[in-house]
Protein backbone atom coordinates (compact mmCIF):
# COMPACT_ATOMS: atom_id res chain seq x y z
CA UNK A 1 0.00 0.00 0.00
CA UNK A 2 1.74 3.22 -1.21
CA UNK A 3 -0.05 5.58 0.50
CA UNK A 4 0.44 4.95 4.15
CA UNK A 5 2.76 2.60 5.84
CA UNK A 6 0.77 2.56 8.93
CA UNK A 7 -2.11 0.89 6.62
CA UNK A 8 0.90 -1.14 5.55
CA UNK A 9 1.84 -2.15 9.09
CA UNK A 10 -1.64 -3.50 9.93
CA UNK A 11 -2.22 -5.82 6.76
CA UNK A 12 1.53 -7.16 7.68
CA UNK A 13 0.02 -7.74 11.26
CA UNK A 14 -2.92 -9.05 10.70
CA UNK A 15 -1.10 -11.71 8.69
CA UNK A 16 -0.67 -13.22 12.03
CA UNK A 17 -4.08 -14.67 12.07
CA UNK A 18 -4.68 -18.10 10.81
CA UNK A 19 -6.08 -18.32 7.00
CA UNK A 20 -5.10 -14.92 6.17
CA UNK A 21 -3.14 -13.93 3.40
CA UNK A 22 -2.32 -10.83 1.89
CA UNK A 23 -5.89 -9.93 0.06
CA UNK A 24 -7.75 -11.17 3.21
CA UNK A 25 -5.71 -9.03 5.25
CA UNK A 26 -6.18 -5.99 2.92
CA UNK A 27 -9.92 -6.34 2.49
CA UNK A 28 -9.91 -6.52 6.65
CA UNK A 29 -7.91 -3.40 7.26
CA UNK A 30 -10.20 -1.27 4.67
CA UNK A 31 -13.34 -2.93 6.26
CA UNK A 32 -12.30 -2.03 9.81
CA UNK A 33 -11.10 1.71 8.63
CA UNK A 34 -14.03 2.33 6.29
CA UNK A 35 -16.99 0.83 8.43
CA UNK A 36 -16.21 -0.59 11.87
CA UNK A 37 -13.31 1.74 13.97
CA UNK A 38 -15.05 0.90 16.89
CA UNK A 39 -14.96 -2.85 16.40
CA UNK A 40 -11.14 -2.44 15.13
CA UNK A 41 -10.21 -0.25 19.04
CA UNK A 42 -12.39 -3.12 20.45
CA UNK A 43 -10.64 -5.76 18.90
CA UNK A 44 -7.20 -3.92 19.28
CA UNK A 45 -8.02 -3.57 23.39
CA UNK A 46 -9.28 -7.57 23.95
CA UNK A 47 -6.65 -9.04 22.07
CA UNK A 48 -4.14 -7.00 24.23
CA UNK A 49 -5.97 -8.04 27.75
CA UNK A 50 -6.31 -11.69 26.05
CA UNK A 51 -2.63 -12.58 25.08
CA UNK A 52 -1.24 -10.86 28.25
CA UNK A 53 -3.65 -11.87 30.94
CA UNK A 54 -4.64 -15.58 29.55
CA UNK A 55 -2.48 -18.76 30.82
CA UNK A 56 -3.53 -22.14 31.64
CA UNK A 57 -5.71 -23.74 34.11
CA UNK A 58 -3.92 -25.08 37.47
CA UNK A 59 -5.30 -28.01 37.32
CA UNK A 60 -6.47 -29.07 33.78
CA UNK A 61 -3.69 -27.16 31.88
CA UNK A 62 -6.93 -24.92 29.23
CA UNK A 63 -6.73 -21.75 28.96
CA UNK A 64 -8.66 -19.20 31.69
CA UNK A 65 -7.67 -15.42 32.92
CA UNK A 66 -8.24 -17.39 36.52
CA UNK A 67 -5.71 -19.57 38.65
CA UNK A 68 -8.78 -22.49 37.97
CA UNK A 69 -10.60 -22.74 34.99
CA UNK A 70 -14.56 -22.51 35.11
CA UNK A 71 -14.71 -26.00 35.06
CA UNK A 72 -12.46 -26.88 37.56
CA UNK A 73 -13.59 -24.51 39.85
CA UNK A 74 -17.17 -26.14 39.19
CA UNK A 75 -18.33 -28.44 42.19
CA UNK A 76 -20.62 -29.80 39.88
CA UNK A 77 -18.47 -31.46 37.81
CA UNK A 78 -16.30 -33.10 40.43
CA UNK A 79 -19.22 -35.75 41.22
CA UNK A 80 -18.36 -37.97 38.78
CA UNK A 81 -15.05 -38.32 39.40
CA UNK A 82 -14.31 -38.78 35.59
CA UNK A 83 -11.18 -37.07 33.79
CA UNK A 84 -11.44 -36.97 30.15
CA UNK A 85 -7.93 -36.40 28.48
CA UNK A 86 -8.29 -34.19 24.95
CA UNK A 87 -5.16 -33.14 23.29
CA UNK A 88 -6.15 -29.16 22.76
CA UNK A 89 -8.60 -26.99 24.18
CA UNK A 90 -10.65 -26.84 21.42
CA UNK A 91 -11.05 -30.33 21.89
CA UNK A 92 -13.08 -29.30 25.17
CA UNK A 93 -15.13 -26.94 23.37
CA UNK A 94 -16.44 -29.74 21.00
CA UNK A 95 -16.82 -32.32 23.91
CA UNK A 96 -19.17 -29.32 25.74
CA UNK A 97 -21.15 -29.09 22.64
CA UNK A 98 -22.15 -32.57 22.85
CA UNK A 99 -24.13 -31.96 26.58
CA UNK A 100 -22.91 -36.33 27.03
CA UNK A 101 -20.31 -35.32 29.27
CA UNK A 102 -19.97 -33.73 32.58
CA UNK A 103 -17.13 -34.65 34.26
CA UNK A 104 -13.86 -32.82 34.70
CA UNK A 105 -10.79 -32.42 32.10
CA UNK A 106 -7.10 -32.55 31.37
CA UNK A 107 -5.41 -30.90 28.31
CA UNK A 108 -2.72 -32.28 26.92
CA UNK A 109 -1.24 -29.02 24.37
CA UNK A 110 0.10 -31.59 22.10
CA UNK A 111 0.94 -35.02 21.88
CA UNK A 112 3.87 -37.16 22.79
CA UNK A 113 6.09 -37.25 19.50
CA UNK A 114 9.85 -38.47 20.51
CA UNK A 115 10.99 -37.60 16.71
CA UNK A 116 10.10 -33.76 17.57
CA UNK A 117 11.34 -34.35 21.37
CA UNK A 118 7.89 -33.84 22.88
CA UNK A 119 8.29 -36.39 25.74
CA UNK A 120 5.62 -36.85 28.54
CA UNK A 121 6.36 -34.14 30.48
CA UNK A 122 6.32 -31.29 27.86
CA UNK A 123 2.50 -32.31 27.49
CA UNK A 124 1.87 -32.31 31.46
CA UNK A 125 1.84 -36.04 32.20
CA UNK A 126 3.70 -35.28 35.86
CA UNK A 127 1.05 -32.93 36.54
CA UNK A 128 -1.63 -35.84 35.56
CA UNK A 129 0.35 -38.47 37.45
CA UNK A 130 -0.08 -36.00 40.54
CA UNK A 131 -3.79 -35.47 39.74
CA UNK A 132 -4.22 -39.80 39.88
CA UNK A 133 -2.53 -40.15 42.81
CA UNK A 134 -4.03 -36.99 44.93
CA UNK A 135 -7.55 -36.89 43.70
CA UNK A 136 -10.28 -39.92 43.69
CA UNK A 137 -10.30 -40.43 39.84
CA UNK A 138 -12.37 -43.53 38.92
CA UNK A 139 -12.19 -43.33 35.09
CA UNK A 140 -10.14 -41.85 32.71
CA UNK A 141 -11.43 -40.71 29.38
CA UNK A 142 -9.28 -40.94 26.91
CA UNK A 143 -9.97 -38.49 23.56
CA UNK A 144 -6.88 -37.60 21.99
CA UNK A 145 -7.43 -37.34 17.68
CA UNK A 146 -7.91 -40.98 16.38
CA UNK A 147 -4.37 -40.27 14.42
CA UNK A 148 -1.27 -42.92 15.26
CA UNK A 149 0.42 -39.89 17.46
CA UNK A 150 -2.66 -39.93 19.46
CA UNK A 151 -3.28 -43.71 19.65
CA UNK A 152 0.33 -43.59 21.24
CA UNK A 153 -0.48 -40.81 23.55
CA UNK A 154 -3.25 -42.55 25.15
CA UNK A 155 -1.90 -45.70 25.21
CA UNK A 156 0.94 -44.05 27.37
CA UNK A 157 -1.18 -42.61 29.46
CA UNK A 158 -3.42 -45.99 29.83
CA UNK A 159 -0.13 -47.58 31.35
CA UNK A 160 0.03 -44.53 33.82
CA UNK A 161 -3.40 -45.21 34.85
CA UNK A 162 -2.78 -49.16 35.12
CA UNK A 163 -0.19 -47.85 37.81
CA UNK A 164 -2.81 -45.89 39.74
CA UNK A 165 -5.22 -48.33 39.70
CA UNK A 166 -7.45 -46.46 37.30
CA UNK A 167 -9.59 -47.27 35.13
CA UNK A 168 -8.87 -45.85 31.67
CA UNK A 169 -11.30 -46.19 28.72
CA UNK A 170 -10.74 -45.09 25.21
CA UNK A 171 -13.35 -42.62 23.08
CA UNK A 172 -15.21 -45.35 20.08
CA UNK A 173 -13.81 -45.22 16.85
CA UNK A 174 -16.41 -46.37 13.79
CA UNK A 175 -18.81 -45.00 11.37
CA UNK A 176 -19.47 -41.69 11.41
CA UNK A 177 -23.49 -40.88 12.22
CA UNK A 178 -24.95 -39.36 8.46
CA UNK A 179 -22.43 -41.31 5.89
CA UNK A 180 -22.81 -43.60 3.74
CA UNK A 181 -21.65 -46.85 4.41
CA UNK A 182 -19.30 -47.30 1.25
CA UNK A 183 -17.59 -43.75 1.43
CA UNK A 184 -15.95 -45.04 4.68
CA UNK A 185 -12.69 -46.01 4.45
CA UNK A 186 -11.15 -49.33 5.32
CA UNK A 187 -9.25 -48.70 8.97
CA UNK A 188 -12.82 -46.88 10.30
CA UNK A 189 -14.74 -49.69 9.24
CA UNK A 190 -12.64 -52.40 10.52
CA UNK A 191 -12.41 -50.66 13.86
CA UNK A 192 -16.57 -50.16 13.69
CA UNK A 193 -16.48 -54.39 13.28
CA UNK A 194 -13.67 -54.86 16.39
CA UNK A 195 -15.94 -52.50 18.81
CA UNK A 196 -19.47 -53.40 17.92
CA UNK A 197 -21.67 -53.87 20.24
CA UNK A 198 -24.66 -56.56 21.25
CA UNK A 199 -27.90 -54.33 20.90
CA UNK A 200 -29.91 -54.36 23.91
CA UNK A 201 -33.99 -55.26 23.93
CA UNK B 1 -16.54 -21.31 25.84
CA UNK B 2 -17.35 -22.19 29.24
CA UNK B 3 -13.33 -22.22 30.75
CA UNK B 4 -12.74 -18.20 30.09
CA UNK B 5 -14.89 -15.32 29.82
CA UNK B 6 -12.00 -12.99 28.26
CA UNK B 7 -11.29 -15.90 25.66
CA UNK B 8 -15.20 -16.05 24.70
CA UNK B 9 -14.68 -11.88 24.51
CA UNK B 10 -11.58 -12.53 21.84
CA UNK B 11 -13.88 -14.71 19.90
CA UNK B 12 -17.07 -12.43 19.81
CA UNK B 13 -14.24 -9.13 19.36
CA UNK B 14 -12.21 -11.17 16.31
CA UNK B 15 -15.95 -11.51 14.36
CA UNK B 16 -15.78 -7.81 13.55
CA UNK B 17 -13.53 -9.12 10.89
CA UNK B 18 -15.24 -9.60 7.35
CA UNK B 19 -15.85 -13.06 6.60
CA UNK B 20 -15.09 -14.37 10.05
CA UNK B 21 -17.78 -16.72 11.52
CA UNK B 22 -18.07 -18.50 15.21
CA UNK B 23 -15.77 -21.56 13.95
CA UNK B 24 -12.84 -19.43 12.65
CA UNK B 25 -13.08 -17.30 15.38
CA UNK B 26 -12.10 -19.85 17.82
CA UNK B 27 -9.49 -20.74 15.38
CA UNK B 28 -7.80 -17.64 15.56
CA UNK B 29 -8.39 -16.98 19.58
CA UNK B 30 -6.64 -20.76 20.32
CA UNK B 31 -3.99 -20.18 17.33
CA UNK B 32 -3.01 -17.18 18.69
CA UNK B 33 -2.81 -18.18 22.63
CA UNK B 34 -0.96 -21.21 21.94
CA UNK B 35 1.49 -20.32 19.18
CA UNK B 36 1.79 -16.71 18.47
CA UNK B 37 1.16 -14.14 21.59
CA UNK B 38 3.87 -11.49 19.56
CA UNK B 39 2.35 -11.97 16.61
CA UNK B 40 -1.34 -10.80 19.22
CA UNK B 41 0.37 -8.25 21.04
CA UNK B 42 1.79 -6.88 18.20
CA UNK B 43 -1.63 -6.93 16.06
CA UNK B 44 -3.56 -5.14 19.09
CA UNK B 45 -1.17 -2.73 19.34
CA UNK B 46 -1.14 -1.95 15.74
CA UNK B 47 -4.67 -2.29 15.08
CA UNK B 48 -4.78 0.23 17.97
CA UNK B 49 -2.57 2.95 16.56
CA UNK B 50 -4.13 2.30 12.91
CA UNK B 51 -7.62 3.04 14.19
CA UNK B 52 -6.81 5.93 16.12
CA UNK B 53 -3.80 7.90 13.51
CA UNK B 54 -5.13 6.96 10.34
CA UNK B 55 -7.31 9.68 8.70
CA UNK B 56 -8.26 10.94 5.35
CA UNK B 57 -5.93 12.80 2.77
CA UNK B 58 -6.99 16.25 2.18
CA UNK B 59 -5.64 15.83 -1.41
CA UNK B 60 -7.31 12.59 -2.56
CA UNK B 61 -9.68 11.28 0.68
CA UNK B 62 -7.36 7.80 1.15
CA UNK B 63 -6.86 6.47 3.87
CA UNK B 64 -3.37 7.76 5.58
CA UNK B 65 -2.38 8.61 9.09
CA UNK B 66 -0.29 11.81 7.30
CA UNK B 67 -1.94 15.07 6.13
CA UNK B 68 -1.17 14.32 2.48
CA UNK B 69 -0.94 10.14 1.86
CA UNK B 70 2.16 9.27 -0.18
CA UNK B 71 0.85 9.26 -3.48
CA UNK B 72 -0.27 12.90 -3.61
CA UNK B 73 2.98 14.35 -1.34
CA UNK B 74 4.98 12.37 -4.56
CA UNK B 75 6.34 15.35 -6.67
CA UNK B 76 6.86 13.28 -9.74
CA UNK B 77 3.65 12.23 -9.54
CA UNK B 78 2.14 15.37 -10.64
CA UNK B 79 4.09 15.31 -13.84
CA UNK B 80 1.41 13.68 -16.23
CA UNK B 81 -1.26 16.65 -14.50
CA UNK B 82 -4.04 13.33 -14.37
CA UNK B 83 -6.30 12.53 -11.88
CA UNK B 84 -7.81 9.19 -11.53
CA UNK B 85 -11.50 8.76 -9.74
CA UNK B 86 -11.71 5.44 -7.89
CA UNK B 87 -14.32 4.66 -5.66
CA UNK B 88 -12.33 2.97 -2.76
CA UNK B 89 -8.83 2.90 -1.34
CA UNK B 90 -8.40 -0.45 -2.62
CA UNK B 91 -9.00 0.38 -6.12
CA UNK B 92 -5.84 2.31 -5.66
CA UNK B 93 -4.03 -0.55 -4.78
CA UNK B 94 -5.29 -2.44 -7.38
CA UNK B 95 -4.44 -0.28 -9.96
CA UNK B 96 -0.90 0.38 -8.37
CA UNK B 97 -0.24 -3.11 -9.02
CA UNK B 98 -0.38 -2.97 -12.75
CA UNK B 99 2.13 -0.13 -13.12
CA UNK B 100 0.02 1.31 -16.10
CA UNK B 101 -0.26 4.89 -14.43
CA UNK B 102 1.58 7.16 -12.83
CA UNK B 103 -0.92 9.90 -12.47
CA UNK B 104 -2.90 10.98 -9.11
CA UNK B 105 -5.84 9.93 -7.19
CA UNK B 106 -9.32 10.67 -6.02
CA UNK B 107 -11.16 8.32 -3.59
CA UNK B 108 -15.10 8.85 -3.66
CA UNK B 109 -15.20 6.42 -0.69
CA UNK B 110 -18.99 4.96 -2.28
CA UNK B 111 -20.92 6.26 -4.72
CA UNK B 112 -23.84 8.06 -6.30
CA UNK B 113 -27.04 6.80 -4.74
CA UNK B 114 -29.61 8.75 -4.34
CA UNK B 115 -32.07 5.92 -2.60
CA UNK B 116 -30.08 6.05 0.51
CA UNK B 117 -29.32 9.45 0.47
CA UNK B 118 -26.12 9.99 -0.75
CA UNK B 119 -25.64 12.53 -2.62
CA UNK B 120 -22.34 14.37 -4.53
CA UNK B 121 -21.66 16.10 -1.07
CA UNK B 122 -20.61 13.02 0.41
CA UNK B 123 -18.52 11.16 -2.21
CA UNK B 124 -16.57 14.41 -1.96
CA UNK B 125 -16.94 16.04 -5.16
CA UNK B 126 -16.85 19.51 -3.86
CA UNK B 127 -13.67 18.89 -2.93
CA UNK B 128 -12.88 17.28 -6.26
CA UNK B 129 -14.53 20.33 -8.15
CA UNK B 130 -12.00 22.81 -6.11
CA UNK B 131 -9.32 20.51 -7.11
CA UNK B 132 -10.56 20.87 -10.94
CA UNK B 133 -10.60 24.62 -10.19
CA UNK B 134 -7.20 25.53 -8.53
CA UNK B 135 -4.89 22.70 -10.09
CA UNK B 136 -4.15 22.28 -13.31
CA UNK B 137 -5.44 18.75 -14.39
CA UNK B 138 -5.65 18.06 -18.02
CA UNK B 139 -7.66 14.71 -18.21
CA UNK B 140 -9.89 13.00 -15.30
CA UNK B 141 -9.58 9.28 -16.04
CA UNK B 142 -12.74 7.66 -14.16
CA UNK B 143 -12.06 4.20 -13.02
CA UNK B 144 -15.46 3.81 -10.86
CA UNK B 145 -16.74 0.17 -11.11
CA UNK B 146 -18.73 -0.68 -13.94
CA UNK B 147 -21.50 -1.54 -12.13
CA UNK B 148 -25.24 0.86 -12.22
CA UNK B 149 -24.04 2.94 -9.76
CA UNK B 150 -20.64 3.43 -10.97
CA UNK B 151 -21.48 4.19 -14.25
CA UNK B 152 -24.52 6.90 -13.05
CA UNK B 153 -21.23 8.30 -10.50
CA UNK B 154 -18.78 8.49 -13.69
CA UNK B 155 -21.58 10.32 -15.79
CA UNK B 156 -22.04 13.22 -13.03
CA UNK B 157 -18.63 13.69 -12.74
CA UNK B 158 -17.72 13.87 -16.60
CA UNK B 159 -20.56 16.44 -16.83
CA UNK B 160 -18.64 18.67 -13.74
CA UNK B 161 -15.41 18.19 -15.72
CA UNK B 162 -17.54 20.11 -19.05
CA UNK B 163 -18.13 22.44 -16.51
CA UNK B 164 -14.74 23.22 -16.03
CA UNK B 165 -12.85 22.65 -19.86
CA UNK B 166 -11.31 19.22 -18.04
CA UNK B 167 -10.90 16.23 -20.50
CA UNK B 168 -13.18 13.12 -18.77
CA UNK B 169 -12.33 9.49 -20.06
CA UNK B 170 -14.13 6.21 -18.59
CA UNK B 171 -11.96 2.94 -18.55
CA UNK B 172 -12.68 0.38 -21.17
CA UNK B 173 -15.57 -2.26 -20.19
CA UNK B 174 -14.79 -5.40 -22.45
CA UNK B 175 -13.63 -8.85 -22.68
CA UNK B 176 -11.47 -9.94 -19.80
CA UNK B 177 -7.96 -11.44 -20.39
CA UNK B 178 -7.75 -14.86 -20.60
CA UNK B 179 -11.21 -15.85 -20.60
CA UNK B 180 -12.99 -17.84 -23.15
CA UNK B 181 -15.09 -15.62 -25.64
CA UNK B 182 -18.70 -17.66 -24.92
CA UNK B 183 -18.19 -17.37 -21.49
CA UNK B 184 -18.86 -13.78 -21.73
CA UNK B 185 -21.66 -12.87 -20.32
CA UNK B 186 -24.03 -10.07 -23.39
CA UNK B 187 -23.71 -7.13 -21.79
CA UNK B 188 -19.85 -7.35 -21.65
CA UNK B 189 -19.95 -8.34 -24.94
CA UNK B 190 -21.82 -5.91 -26.29
CA UNK B 191 -19.29 -3.29 -25.06
CA UNK B 192 -16.73 -4.49 -26.40
CA UNK B 193 -17.61 -4.36 -29.90
CA UNK B 194 -19.46 -1.15 -29.13
CA UNK B 195 -15.43 0.00 -27.74
CA UNK B 196 -13.50 -1.59 -30.77
CA UNK B 197 -10.38 -0.02 -31.59
CA UNK B 198 -8.42 0.22 -34.92
CA UNK B 199 -5.75 -2.62 -35.36
CA UNK B 200 -2.48 -0.04 -35.85
CA UNK B 201 0.27 -1.47 -37.88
Amino acid sequence: MQTSSLLESLMEALRCLPGVGPKSAQRMAFHLLQRDRNGGLNLATTLHQAMTAIGHCEDCRTFTEQARCAICANPRRQHSHQLCVVETPADIVAIEQTGQYSGRYFVLLGHLSPLDGIGPKDIGLDLLEKRLANEQIDEVILATNPTIEGEATANYIAEICDEYQTVATRIAHGVPIGGELEMVDGTTLSHSFIGRQKIEI
